[in-house]
């Protein structure tokens, strides 16, 4: 496949074809062996090689969204998806530290269009003919950024491809009102009015005119209601498109290529095509653990209930006693454990699609009203609602939950996944309370806690299932899990207490279960620094901004300068993809390096 | 004025233009011996009139958008405007702590639409007949939040009135493709392959025809290019509506009021209207400083420079040196100093309006091929695009810089705008450095050196002019201001800076400009500690995050036990409007209480 990139601009469309089916094959081939992003990546196979087959991408940077679908890219691009997510091994996601084929990194949804607007005004002021092309799919159409990004591009008439690939899926069912009139291609109330009037006007005519009427009735058609939509935000439309047609495609990209334009090429895909078992995917072959390809199984399953299910199980439970909560999820209504929850009380729960701020603000309001809501979004992705954060849940001091998920390492996904920023950013705001389970009993503690209107509280955990079971006594402070009247002490938040455990024996340490990152449990911490004078911090998350931040401030606050405090949280860096336990060795914060760190430290 | 809310649903016609002139005229007697928000407010008299002459707004909560425009609203609510804006005086925005008729704090564009979502839920699980009232300028409208807000709204069909308040004007000139179709009625490109279809047909139909197909066309005109697209996005769409007919607007919110549906009412308005100097405003009055009502002249001018416009002058300089440098405002061309930039290099520097995420990620696009942006966000704003700076700016370790202006206390509009947080949620994002400049050699030194491509770097900085002048020597690394061998140290970041050479004299103490807050001239420190054991620091950030974490964690990592470290920058709170000098002192944070406050902490 070396020279693929030079040579699949000559093949013909019978070619062009029989190249789809060898990437879609090596495609269920890798992720069936390491996991990965599957049907989305099946979707845009044809429309992928399309793009290859037409375009330089050096001059005209191929912009993903996600970048959930680019494995077809990848592997036009001579990069094997051998190792795919692994150590190491090949990025999931885009990365232009593998290729310069790759713009930019992605795996937040809705930058692509922003990124192709900047791309599209630096090539305005290079004075060359390169235009981006953006390829997003249409559940990352409905956040914010895109819109934002779309308005100016509509505006200012940047020459542009800005591909929609319309599956009719975000990573679960599509919400809102763009998706739906995506989807109803001649339903929407205007189009219903517009055929009223002309069938209306029909009666009035004699025969001889009708003829010429109805040609301009059928005429109209080609305008989708997806087609007025994107013409009034200021775009050229072209579409619908059949996404699995090589042949249509080329048409299409070659027509919208020649309008100089802002052009919006509306593709209809299949999430998950050529692949009998993902076809048609309503959610679940959407990122896949590997499997075997001829029965669609799953290899191995992990025994152990994660987290998020014992989350699910638990707030399912407390929201059958108390009518007042409430929930929402942004387009994740299954990874963060809510698709329960939504099933059965659909008033009471709801997925906003891709729209964090939107989640936050509106349940703010709720709040307001009366209602205890419950926020469920990843760490990585409640980045995203950082201003509703503080402007509209803080100020406001309401009544929240914030379920953070997938905090600390989240492993094959990598940098832009990693739930490491969400103490550091939540710790400065007034009003926030954080706390973290190390066991199934104290995260329902700390749900019922956080349930009873006791102001904002986030609770993070990891992805996985918890290392420590209930013969760990819960509490809502900070409490000895193992007391050794020590000098050594280690201090954990959340999932890391394992390891704490684990090493407690070796070092004859007291272990603590800080439970809350803020507030500290300040009158624990200032007891235990009378007895114990070497403290070690055991949290998934930054140094900085961190436990260690925070405790180093709460020691020089209450002046106390002999203790010793050293902490296994992160260094000031983005963590690279792989497996969790193997990223963790890679920084020295698996169990064994751990244990050889303190023995120096403590010589 | 006491019983007002009661009396006006009993009110005529001509007694609520009367009470419109009434409130007018409070409006700007108020605002010119106090300052404020002047010309957004005076649009929306009628509105608001109206409003509460049909609503119970305890039932029904009208729902402000940025809340530029409540005064008419408070002093309808019994409230006096005699000390806006001041300490422990009125709120120049929404604020629930006034009235029980405010829902909820609004200082940021675009939560109104999302609010409403969240408050229209509350309403529908509640089981009664109340509806939101929701009031948004178009310019609010080009952010993301209130799109995705729409898009909710739109499918879910929650009773609601969207009030779309369109005076053709953000802060300043409206932006984007959204206003571009709000402004032209009639011109889109739909509307006119429509007209020219029916034009066609026309001339196939015979003369009797003729009539019925014209009356068709005319019918159509009703449908605008905004109503199309608000009924695309699901909503019913009545409009334009005369904003300052109150006969007209009843009417209008009684039918909205009716349909039981989220309605979208268009209502224009003129920005400033009915005051001679105000009406039309293209900006300038907007926000404005006390000023004579008959001159429309400001009362006191400040003689000072502000350091947005050295920033301005500073960066036109090396912009017209080096042409790699573009920029963006995020609708805040004049207040971020861009608009000079704008004006003399349109191609190279954009507002791109109320859209910060959008600026960060375009610009980030703009650096990845060769460019060198200036994103100019104040502090608060900033936050609206967190998730940007990690995962499109940071990660991909771009060369950018980020001009952050209104760092620390901004003065009057209090709470919701205080530029506190920015240290504590940049420090912690990998390849940030942050600095800030102490004169206007230092801020010229730092934006040479930030635009010389050096990777990611903010610049903050206070509202107003330096309060330090030239006489201090700038320096790209941690330096004295003022050596004094003692013991005493006073650690400043930025503008703080004057407060600790007012006092050095006094506790013959040394005065350092740190410059850097990351990263950290670990070795000045180093060196420090040796000789000087009393740490004061001086910056205009939180405890918690900011330089008090930052050193604190420093002294633990380099295991130095004897320093005593003091920090005079902000408690875990909100911080309250009024003068800054005011807001300073409540907080001890005046020359006087620090002075007094050291005196304490060196017995």
């Amino acid at each position: 496949m070396k020279t693929l990139i030079e040579n699949i601009k000559k093949l013909n469309i019978d070619e062009l074809n029989n190249l789809c089916k060898l990437i879609r094959e090596e495609i269920i081939n890798q992720v069936s062996k390491n996991g990965g992003h599957l049907s989305s990546n099946l979707g845009v196979v044809e429309l992928s090689v399309a793009i290859h087959h037409l375009f330089d991408l050096k001059k005209n940077p191929l912009i993903f969204d996600v970048s959930h679908q680019i494995y077809a890219h990848k592997i036009l691009t001579n990069r094997s998806l051998e190792n795919l997510r692994q150590f190491k091994g090949i990025s999931g996601f885009s990365e232009p530290s593998e290729s310069e084929y790759d713009f930019f990194v992605a795996g937040h949804a809705s930058t692509s269009i922003s990124l192709a607007v900047g791309a599209a005004k630096a090539f305005a002021l290079q004075k060359n003919d390169n235009f981006p092309i953006a390829l997003i799919g249409d559940g990352s159409m409905g956040c914010g950024l895109a819109y934002e990004a779309l308005n100016e591009l509509g505006d200012k008439k940047y020459p542009s491809i800005i591909i929609l690939n319309d599956n009719k899926m975000s990573i679960s069912k599509p919400i809102g009102a763009v998706s739906k009139f995506l989807s109803c291609s001649l339903s929407s109330p205007f189009y219903q009015r517009f055929k009223k009037g002309v069938e209306g006007m029909l009666e009035y005519l004699p025969n001889s005119a009708r003829f010429a009427a109805k040609r301009f009735e059928d005429g109209f058609k080609l305008l989708t209601p997806a087609g007025m939509f994107f013409e009034e935000m200021g775009l050229e439309y072209i579409g619908p498109i059949d996404g699995h047609n090589i042949e249509e495609l080329i048409k299409s990209l070659k027509l919208a290529c020649n309008l100089k334009k802002p052009v919006l090429l509306h593709v209809q895909t299949i999430k998950g095509y050529g692949y009998s078992h993902s076809q048609n995917d309503e959610g679940s072959w959407h990122g896949v653990s590997p499997f075997d390809i001829k029965s669609g199984k799953a290899i191995k399953n992990s025994n152990s209930k994660s987290i998020t299910s014992i989350f699910s199980d638990i707030l399912y439970e407390l929201a059958s006693k108390d009518e007042k909560i409430v929930g929402v999820s942004a387009a994740m209504p299954s990874g963060t454990g809510m698709d329960k929850l939504i099933k059965f009380y659909p008033d009471r729960f709801f997925d906003v699609g891709i729209a964090e701020a939107h989640a936050v603000t509106s349940m703010a309001a709720m709040s307001k009203c009366g209602f205890m809501p419950v926020v469920a979004i990843y760490s990585t992705f409640l980045q995203r609602a950082y201003d509703s954060l503080i402007h509209d849940a803080a100020i406001m001091n309401l009544n929240m939950l914030f379920a953070i998920d997938r905090a600390g390492i989240v492993g094959n996904d990598g940098k832009t996944h990693q739930g490491v920023f969400d103490i550091s950013y939540l710790s400065c705001i007034p009003n926030f309370k954080i706390c973290a389970p190390i066991n199934e009993s104290s995260l329902r503690l700390l749900l019922e806690y956080a349930t009873s209107k006791v102001g904002l509280i986030a609770i993070r955990y990891a992805r996985g299932a918890f290392m420590l079971d209930d013969s760990f006594k819960a509490s809502l402070k900070s409490h000895y899990l193992i007391n050794n009247n020590s000098d050594i002490s280690f201090l954990c938040f959340g999932q890391e207490a394992y390891k704490a455990i684990k090493l407690s024996d070796e070092f004859n340490a007291n272990v603590i279960d800080l439970v809350f990152a803020k507030p500290l449990d300040r009158e624990f911490l200032l007891s235990l620094a009378k007895s114990s004078k070497k403290w070690f911090i055991f949290s998934s998350s930054l140094k900085i901004g961190g436990l260690y931040s925070i405790i180093s401030a709460f020691l020089q606050e209450e002046k106390i300068n002999d203790i010793k405090l050293v902490s296994f949280e992160y260094e000031d860096e983005f963590i690279t993809h792989g497996d969790s336990s193997v990223v963790e060795e890679s920084l020295g914060l698996d169990i064994n390096s751990i244990k050889e760190k303190i023995k120096k430290e403590l010589n």
